[in-house]
């Protein structure tokens, strides 16, 4: 026979499958001799056969009046006995902490004659029919799915009655009115009567345990969470005890080290005669742990014996709940405490600094949204602030600076020394500079992956986005907030990357010591200590090595300095921009061959002089530059606004060649989707000599470097390709334009030709590419794009918040590795492409390359490396470790 | 030891992987007996392994040797005898006919003195020089690689040094003079002179066809013809016979069967005097078989013995070319001969009645290519046209009537019994009405799968597009064609949709017949009646299903007599058209839900009323409707050009609110990839209740028809879905959608609930959708598009030519499915789809569910049926036939 039902004396914390994080917590504790009420839990295999067969096992009823009669002989109390009941509370308890998704039934045993046994046990008759109203209250609402708010107005019409607001107001006799009223409400709500038989109580409590696994918010939450749907939950039924029976009694919260900080010695908040609610409700104020000692010497010298004895049996910091019913202490919980990043990283090397645990231990522990986190700067908590509008936390860090409109006086003012905060309705390639520059970027509109969003993520750079309360004017050089005021062009504001929240004026910021620490400024600093020693840890652990997505020799020496050990994407196309633009120009609108060699000749050595750069920053290590991506008209202006400005000149009759032939060209070249259009390799194959010319300045820089005694390592990456045909062609191209580069200089320059895989069919095909690529990387952006048929230019806005709500996906896509989609076209080409390819090299340099649980995956699929912005290089080496201990997940 | 070379009386006809199609026909030949000239084949393992290693197997010399011998025993002459010679040609012969791709080199043999011996045995000096002359140039460009031009030239200096044109007014003197210059050119180019060694002419001659396999042309030709790349080439060596040597001698081509009607009879042509090239060339004029048996009835009598003895052999008509030296007939070639697709029919029907072979093979000999042009009307051949411009054939047949330029128009004259042709610069959905009633539609813009282009051919609508010599100007309705007329309103033109040509005038169409026996009309006519033979065979052996796509049901019922067993894709995107785009404007500048709801119940009345005629159409039969797909901004004005109106309007004065509310909507839903963004199943869940109306007038017609003892059997159809999540969302709407409808009406409606699989991610993640879907239907064109990562709409006109040229694919994407990229993940979809869902129905409604290529592989794959346009169900049910039969190509 199967056993659904276990006393906390027969698990331990190891069986949190089956009897739930809460149950085998308390069944660890009891085990441990700690004063626990004494009870039992109804597994997690009883509710999924419940909610498999819309039935309680046959067994379970049994076994729960054998452990409840087990329960009443310990006690010496019978549930609801009228002379002196036995209470207990039904706890739901899943494997996962669900806060507030699930369910909870207190004083269960209490009916109209049970009632009176408690006031005179007790002696507190006010007591003791608050309790039951308490009881009705919360079993009407949670077992018989009456809205609360029943209750709420009637509990309401009482006070008013009593012309008090204070529920502590209300006397006995108000109470037994209530009482009364409460269960009328019950039959009318319901449909039945509140149920007098205890036991009948105890069963309907642990079905509605059983069903609120499956209540609509839970299974968002679950999904959000990436909870598994198949869990369960387990239901805890133990022997009340009450922390609101005098002045000695009480209830309290602790942690054995300071969540906050990190800092050694107990941290905690005890109220005397009051319940656990009544702590975490902030109604009365609260004394230190400290200060328990005078209220309640006894319990308080138990309760530190016992906090000492978790902690080295849980070898983490724990936090509790406990409570002391007149004088006596009783442990409600227990459970690994949640922390700060600070006290992460903190207590980690704390503990293996104490031989609590080892360095792989204290990894395990730490995560990189945590070392995130540590690296972007705050504002000051105490400062005063006044906030104005709030958008999406794009990307975190904290910045203050002056307002300004466009990219040409971002620059302008942060030559001289001011601090500028970049404010635009949205973004595009041209705000490149002043986003540069700025200390922060700020838009009215688009969502996380927005250009905004995206760009500014890469670049470490502060970002708030989709504040829709502003009114970007860039042209009168003003936004209006809705409801707020208007600014213009110098007015200070302070925006809070990790919030989303703008405010006016300046709130002073506190510097991240943990990024000075990365950029080779040592500081006797406890936490910087922490992250040095968990660095080196996953360094020396690491096989996933972790390169850097920099297109300038500046980026490129941070990354370098923050760890990377190369550079996995040099995009070109920003090398096309500012006064270069009207070279591309020349370009595109050329009317002839000729024209466009022109073109090509006057770009050459802007380019090899960007590559000298940036393999000087990078020598000694590989540095893979994609050639040209994007479709050409990117570079020109907006097919809509140049249309309107063109008719607009033609009417007022100032009509403008220029704009004409602009024009002709930007009609030309638009397409309906340039996402789908003439971009990479198409371009390379559709413009002859572009990507010659591109791979021409690389290997004349990397002859350069060769010659002047560098180590220049250059690897020629091919975006786009969807078939193998395409790389042929560009790769015989390029090995034409080695020869001759080689024959002129008289330099050997070792490099590599290689392969985006960003397209399905590219991985579908991996093999055949592999044949003639050195190298993959895994442009995961864009082939999730195809993937799911969606552009993350389009539809942030249009229905990702719908998607999210709905539960479509936990978190977007472009944020997080869709691993059972993109991932396993992800896992299908490395399968193929190693296969044919045995030394095939393997990296990936879409966003995805700095997200923890993307890395952990891509670790686990068995590529080379990753590719990330250089802030994210440190956190992708801490979470490549991290994957190397084993053990799956990234949180 | 490998036999590398194999004598004609060693192989046979089923030997064409071994001996190429031309060396295994002479074996046959050789083997009944047939008079051929002797000699012998190097097989193409020899080609193989001398591609492979850069250098002929250490064999093949010494089997040369010994075969060589054989022959010159045989023939009683050695190879370049100074006193009688023996001369071989040495041509090429792959297992697929490459014509023109590959090299010959005739007269191998001739040498300095080796020529004098051929005068006096030949007794004709100039015969001698003139074979030695071109001896020297075949070599000379096609062994040693010198321009053809290098010749020519010499070659008219000395025509025009004798002051003539032609070559035969050369005399023995001017062709000794001329072989002297020719052997000076080759020693001046080639840096080399010209081989004495008539051996080494051979052997180099033979490498030259070796050599020949991998040429940049013949590369591209096989890639364009799906000829696999590593067959080799085999070469034949065989003794010279001359058609020019009197007249007594002569060549000729001949067909067992008039190729061009199927008519049975032998045809064919002879010319007296000359050589094989002079026949094909036309020089003077042949004379048809029958007269042939007046100047050579010897050899007449015995060709016709042979050319039965050849087609019972082959069991099929046979395409024969032959020479006739001093009145004895040689047999140089033959091979199952090319057709007309009126011939292929009625041939294969002709021999099946004679028994010569069955019906299956009946089918194998005719394809749906061949259907496809039998069913659309042609231009009559011998009218007089006036050719004015040509532009793509992107759906075939013969269209004239009055120019007009805009669908109003197109509409206005149908209706008052005009013939019309819609000239657009390029069509969008607004021109659908105006498609429909035209006869054909031609624009200046836009390739084979432009919008014209792809509801052109799924309305079997004639059109030519792209024809860039046209300036269409719509707004002052004309059109200028380049150093051609200039057109306007109501003129006269005809286009042919199969040949892209456009003319001025009418040019008279000639009825296509078998079209008229698919609508049901019987003539007494062969070919009618072999197609009907054919169509029931293949009716009889195919498992695969035929369903239509057919949005009104005029098409369903046209498509159902044309064979279709349902309707695969009925897209409900076109109701919202024409009058009904106000209520759908209405609904997408809603300001409020009300709007909303009110725009959707005025439109549930006209879908329901749309589905209740195509039901009725398709009664008994299954109908899938696809909820509405496309972006909402299809039914808004174009961007661009709204804005430019609207700018023009403020600037003139001209303010107009209601222009500015849409120009608002539009820019709301403008979208940088539209086919990347809202659309499809993320519209029917970010806009409540559309789908919803849409299930509802679905299940609401099916019950009207069921109570009016119909047989509904309505299929729902949810597209773009990427995850299982978005299918089961919608599905539960549907399904209290059908529970409500259901109890409404009392009838019980049954219905199927699926999904299209055209994302990636679908295919991908098939099991899990699989899991709630009933069915799935492949929509291999967004599929296509997303797998590749190009748009239908963008990629023609920017890099889909270059590409064709480059071979990066033989064939548009779009036409014919990409097996091994998008064929690769539709197969995963099927099996793992298969694997969670044992009765899963499969199909497949993108535009390849017509094309002969695909279907095979559809059928290969395991798919329950495919579905097409109304005038490709008869091509895909003889395709469905004739891959039933296996063996696999559809050609």
């Amino acid at each position: 026979m199967t056993t659904f039902v276990h006393d906390f004396a027969d698990g331990n914390k190891d069986q949190k499958d089956l009897l739930g994080g809460k149950g085998a917590n308390l069944a660890e504790m009891t085990n441990l001799g700690l004063p626990v009420p004494p009870g039992f839990t109804i597994d997690t295999e009883a509710c999924k056969a419940y909610l498999a067969e819309g039935a309680e096992p046959a067994e379970l009823a049994g076994q729960v009046t054998e452990r409840l009669a087990a329960l009443e002989k310990t006690m010496g109390r019978t549930l609801g006995d009228a002379e002196d009941p036995l209470l207990v509370s039904v706890r739901s308890g899943a494997k996962f902490s669900m806060p507030g998704m699930m369910e909870t039934v207190l004083n269960v045993g209490l009916n109209d004659r049970s009632v009176h046994g408690l006031a005179a046990a007790s002696k507190d008759e006010r007591f003791a029919w608050d309790s039951y109203r308490r009881l009705i209250q919360m079993f009407g609402s949670t077992v018989l799915d009456i809205d609360h708010l029943v209750f709420a107005r009637a509990l309401d019409d009482a006070k008013r009655a009593r012309g008090t607001e204070a529920d502590l107001d209300l006397d006995e006799e108000d109470l037994k009115r209530l009482v009364g009223t409460f269960q009328g409400l019950v039959t009318e709500h319901a449909g039945r009567d509140f149920p007098q038989d205890p036991r009948e109580q105890l069963d309907l409590a642990v079905r509605a345990v059983f069903d609120s696994w499956n209540t609509e918010r839970a299974v968002l939450y679950r999904r959000q969470e990436r909870i598994p749907e198949d869990l369960g939950t387990a239901v805890n039924v133990q022997a009340m005890v009450f922390g609101n029976r005098g002045m000695d009694s009480g209830s309290g919260v602790a942690f054995t080290r300071d969540p906050a900080s990190g800092a050694q010695g107990e941290y905690g908040d005890y109220l005397q005669n009051a319940q656990g609610e009544d702590v975490v409700a902030g109604i009365r104020n609260t004394v230190s742990l400290a200060d328990m000692q005078e209220v309640a010497p006894g319990p308080h010298a138990e309760l530190l014996r016992i906090m000492a004895t978790l902690e080295h049996h849980y070898r983490d910091m724990c936090d509790i709940e406990f409570t002391v019913e007149n004088d006596k202490l009783w442990m409600l919980q227990t459970r690994v405490g949640k922390r700060t990043p600070e006290a992460a990283f903190r207590i980690a090397v704390h503990m293996a600094d104490e031989g609590l645990i080892d360095l792989d231990e204290a990894l395990r522990r730490v995560t990189g949204a945590q070392l995130a986190q540590l690296m972007f700067p705050r504002f000051d908590e105490d400062a005063p602030r006044d906030l104005i509008a709030k958008g999406m936390n794009a990307s975190p860090g904290a910045a203050v600076g002056k307002v300004v409109f466009d990219s040409h006086t971002a620059v302008e003012w942060a030559e001289r020394g001011e601090d500028v905060i970049l404010v635009r309705q949205e973004t595009n390639p041209d705000d490149l500079h002043g986003m540069m520059v700025a200390r922060g970027v700020l838009t009215s509109r688009g969502g996380k992956t927005s250009h905004a969003a995206v760009v500014a993520r890469g670049m470490g750079r502060t970002c708030v986005c989709g504040a829709e309360a502003l009114d970007v004017d860039a042209e009168r050089k003003r936004v209006k907030v809705r409801r707020g005021p208007t600014l213009g062009e110098g007015d200070v504001i302070s925006i809070d990357g990790s919030t989303g929240e703008v405010f006016a004026g300046e709130v002073p910021v506190a510097d991240s010591l943990v990024v000075r620490y990365f950029e080779g400024e040592e500081a006797d600093d406890d936490l910087v200590h922490s992250v040095r020693r968990l660095m080196e840890h996953a360094d020396s652990r690491r096989r996933l090595h972790v390169r850097t997505n920099a297109d300038k020799a500046g980026d490129a020496s941070r990354a370098r300095r923050f760890g990377a050990e190369g550079i996995g994407l040099c995009r070109t196309e920003h090398m096309f921009l500012g006064e270069r633009r009207e070279l591309v120009e020349h370009l595109i609108v050329a009317e002839d061959d000729a024209g466009q060699e022109a073109a090509l000749a006057a770009l050459l050595p802007l380019q090899r002089q960007d590559f000298e750069e940036i393999l000087e920053a990078m020598d000694g290590l590989p540095v893979t530059i994609r050639l040209i991506d994007p479709p050409l008209h990117e570079f020109l202006p907006d097919y809509t606004e140049l249309s309107v400005q063109v008719a607009l000149e033609d009417e007022r009759g100032n009509e403008d060649t220029h704009h004409h032939k602009l024009l002709d060209a930007v009609k030309r070249l638009h397409e309906q989707n340039p996402m789908l259009g003439l971009r990479g390799v198409r371009l390379g194959i559709a413009i002859p000599g572009l990507f010659t010319m591109q791979a021409r300045a690389i290997l004349e820089a990397a002859a350069a470097r060769i010659a002047a005694g560098g180590d220049a390592r250059p690897e020629i990456m091919i975006p786009l390709v969807a078939t193998v045909r395409e790389l042929d062609i560009v790769r015989r191209e390029i090995a034409a334009v080695a020869e001759q580069v080689q024959q002129e200089t008289g330099v050997d320059i070792a490099h590599k030709v290689g392969t985006m895989i960003e397209l399905p069919r590219a991985a579908v095909t991996a093999a055949e590419i592999a044949g003639i690529a050195q190298f993959f990387s895994f442009g995961t952006n864009d082939l999730t794009q195809m993937t799911w048929g969606f552009s993350r230019d389009d539809v942030e806005a249009s229905f990702f918040s719908t998607y999210l709500e709905h539960g479509v996906f936990p978190v977007s896509p472009f944020e997080s590795l869709d691993t059972d989609g993109v991932g396993a076209l992800v896992r299908m080409a490395v399968e193929r492409g190693r296969e044919a390819r045995a030394d095939l090299h393997l990296g990936i340099c879409g966003e995805h390359g700095g997200d923890p649980h993307s890395i952990h995956f891509f670790d686990e699929v068995g590529l080379d490396y990753v590719s990330c912005s250089p802030f994210r290089v440190p956190v992708a080496r801490l979470e490549a470790g991290r994957s190397a201990l084993g053990g799956g997940g990234s949180d």
